[in-house]
């Protein structure tokens, strides 16, 4: 079975494969909010919808087969059983024995608590090598730029409503970045600025006769500065975008089913591009200062731009919700009261008279874990999801979603790191039970006490992490040393050293 | 004429009202970026549309006349002449003798060196009283909450394309905060949470059977918790709205020319409410140390939900124009090409190859000063422009332009604050020219060379600053001490004294 599971993951579909198809899982953490109290019934989490399993998967030997972990984790047959066991919860890490991941990340998962079947966290970690397409002003290359450029890739999908999405991304996403910047890896090797203007695409009919880039000099007085970073942030987010069509397009196939959350890490030429659409998080820790390198997109931080666009196309509201936000649930006997409203300009809150279509479901609903869009979904970015619907209604909530990451640029080459210096990335089974603090407590405790020229302490940190945020069985469930609930969520961990594994270039 | 003046400026309208009328001027800075290279003919500053005056405003007597500044410079007709003198370019402050501005505020302005007619600034300093509404639960009022509330306030209003919309927003905007603060006296005033859910308005129809607040104990555990601070931000948005609103319906009657950046301050029950529309700005200097208390709304700073809107609404840009972001403007002859672009959902930029629509004018283009919307205004939101179109169209901008502000709040009772601690709104002549930590610089030069008691020193204050933006004549121009040029623009400053006058309550 290892073999087939491998060749499940190593089947790498860079335009338009099917990978093989797998199970829908039920699906998003099961919210806890009241239920409405008027139509729409709303549901607490998104049913998966795709394929033909219906809600209840059918728990046959082939859709078992079909689950995956990260290949870096080259697990047996009986390890994959392990690392897929809701009860003893087992954190898995890479061997230690046998080629590390790159940079000696150290990296951790373990499986939720019984939410949802499978784990629909996913993780990649690669060295991407980037050739250049022929050289871009349509001249043989000169010898001295034909270098084609290396990136390294980190990333931690979060699915929902089934794994494929995840998995998806996890085999692609990477590769369309890669795709991205194969037009840039000359332009990002010289250093003048970025040329505006490029003819035509190389071999497209009516490019050979454009024999010279249009620089900069050649343009108006009044052109924009574009920096050489500012095109790797463009085309990680084309990727993603890219990325999301492809799930789109073959999600008819019902090769993909959910959304996840993605967490893109890419270091290239001395810069560390961090680039998140969803709820995971990505923090350094520097001398023991917290430095934040993500912010979490959820219907309560993406409020006003949902709620404008409901405002500016309410055919998106399907005459069931209303774009503006309440406290709570609007009761129809409260019609001609006032009561307590948020419109999408606003940041404070006022009274305005209930009328009969403020009783609609509110588009964002909810505080915390329980936020919800539509009534179905805790998250506001992420790929996939196009199958996605309001329970019992046709209206689909992918419009509201949006699949274009907030990308943060830091500067590795500004500062001086020491090997205690790492970059944390967590799916939100880590950060719903562990603070920044928290983090940057356990990266110094656990790294005082390796060695620091010892490998397997980023792998060490990352298990104490994942071990910190499960807890351990207790009282009927996981829990923490201060007897709190541990995360009973998929939780997965990349740490990347910062200093330790010297030139990265 | 001073009469006439200042019963202009008395003329208090709080629910419509026509103000007297003003002629247009000439309005926008002039841009300096080239002129685009195809239709449409953008132009570089909105013309004066409304009334009959046309694009030259005649200067007859009667519109002079129409002329104002602020009450409280107190100015005489002679005063008012030199005020309105582009070539002197005198310093106003209100005179030393009489009644102080509350909290013994500072202030001073100069008129531009000639790109409007008038100056297009306009300023109020008031002490506002809240008279609540009778009881909003229905019933008779307590004796001890019977007593309103009394707010502190400041405004700046920086006009363009004429000075009709800032001098309405000078007469009303308080007004409406006060209209909108009427429903919130007892509840300000009551230290419980805000009730959810109100009776409906009383003395309307049906109210008079709702004899109870609908109080948080009675809602959803899920019920959202809002801050009485909240209330007070929604209230001034609520109000800049509505102010809005009675600019829309009053230019019919040719009494609104133009629009206006607009930045308020209101002082209530311990804390302070910075709202900006525009690009003025505010920031405290607290210990030597600015903390900014706004930030600038431009084609630049908004260019995501300009894009986004563009995008949406594609009929907004009326054929003429695209929503996509270029370096430059894109030429005929590189059709076909790949140029440089940003999408809505970008940070970063990645080529695209030009097609026909790409040939429009882009929505957003130009940078710093120079940046515009559709061609035209080179800011995004404030007060007004309901008549601004595009030039030589009848392409409406004002979709584009927000008349929501973004309020900051600050606890002045979180600090101890001392006499030189001070809150410094300026209109963009001075920021123009001078940078946070030059007025940091000036507080402290100037401020140190009074005693901490003697009331007079914010008004030398404002005057320092005014004047180190405005310079000195020379070289055919108005000069800094550095050589460079001091701002051409009108220049308004208030100093708002936090540690001073004692207690504020």
């Amino acid at each position: 079975m290892l073999n087939r599971v491998r060749s499940a993951v190593a089947h790498l579909v860079s335009s338009g494969g099917a990978p093989p198809s797998r199970p829908k899982s039920p699906d998003l953490p099961n919210a806890t909010s009241a239920p409405p109290a008027a139509p729409p019934q709303a549901p607490r989490s998104p049913p998966a919808r795709a394929g033909s399993g219906g809600a209840a998967p059918a728990r046959t030997v082939e859709a078992r087969a079909s689950f995956s972990r990260p290949t870096f984790l080259q697990l047996s047959p009986g390890g994959l059983r392990r690392a897929d066991d809701h009860a003893g919860r087992a954190v898995q890490s890479p061997p230690d024995t046998g080629r590390r991941l790159p940079w000696s990340t150290g990296y951790a998962e373990v499986i939720n608590a019984g939410k949802s079947r499978h784990n629909e966290d996913q993780a990649c970690c690669e060295v991407v090598y980037v050739e250049g397409r022929r050289s871009v002003s349509g001249a043989p290359r000169e010898p001295s730029r034909g270098q084609g450029l290396c990136f390294y890739y980190w990333g931690l999908f979060d699915g929902h409503a089934g794994g494929g999405a995840a998995e998806m991304a996890s085999r692609l996403l990477h590769r369309h970045i890669r795709e991205q910047l194969k037009d840039l890896v000359e332009i990002l090797q010289d250093p003048l600025p970025p040329p505006l203007c490029l003819p035509s695409t190389p071999g497209a009919p009516g490019s050979s006769d454009s024999s010279q880039l249009v620089g900069p000099q050649s343009c108006w007085s009044s052109q924009k500065e574009v920096t050489h970073e500012s095109l790797v942030v463009g085309a990680i987010e084309n990727a993603f975008q890219l990325m999301d069509g492809q799930m789109a397009r073959e999600r008819r196939g019902q090769q993909v089913e959910g959304g996840c959350c993605a967490l893109v890490v890419v270091y290239l030429l001395g810069k560390v591009y961090v680039a998140n659409a969803g709820d995971s998080r990505a923090i350094i820790v520097r001398n023991g200062e917290v430095i934040p390198m993500s912010r979490e997109f959820t219907p309560e931080t993406e409020r006003q731009r949902l709620q404008l666009l409901g405002f500016l196309k309410p055919e998106l509201l399907g005459g069931e919700f209303t774009h503006l936000e309440f406290p709570r649930r609007v009761q129809p006997k409260e019609l001609g009261q006032r009561m307590l409203y948020r419109d999408q300009n606003m940041t404070g809150w006022a009274y305005k008279k209930i009328e009969l279509e403020d009783l609609r479901f509110p588009l964002v609903c909810g505080e915390g874990k329980k936020a919800r869009v539509m009534a179905t979904i805790g998250v506001t970015r992420g790929l996939g999801d196009h199958n996605l619907r309001v329970c019992s209604s046709t209206l689909p909530i992918k419009p509201f979603l949006s699949c274009f990451p907030e990308v943060r640029v830091y500067d590795l080459t500004q500062y001086e790191h020491c090997p205690d210096d790492v970059l944390v990335l967590g799916t939100d089974g880590l950060w719903d039970v562990t603070s920044d603090c928290e983090v940057a407590a356990t990266v110094d405790r656990v790294l005082s006490a390796y060695e620091p020229n010892d490998p397997s302490r980023y792998t060490a940190l990352a298990q104490a992490l994942v071990l910190g945020a499960r807890g351990t069985p207790r009282d009927r469930g996981w829990r923490l040393p201060n007897n709190k609930l541990g995360s009973g969520d998929d939780i997965s961990v990349f740490v990347i050293p910062l200093g330790g594994p010297g030139s990265y270039s």
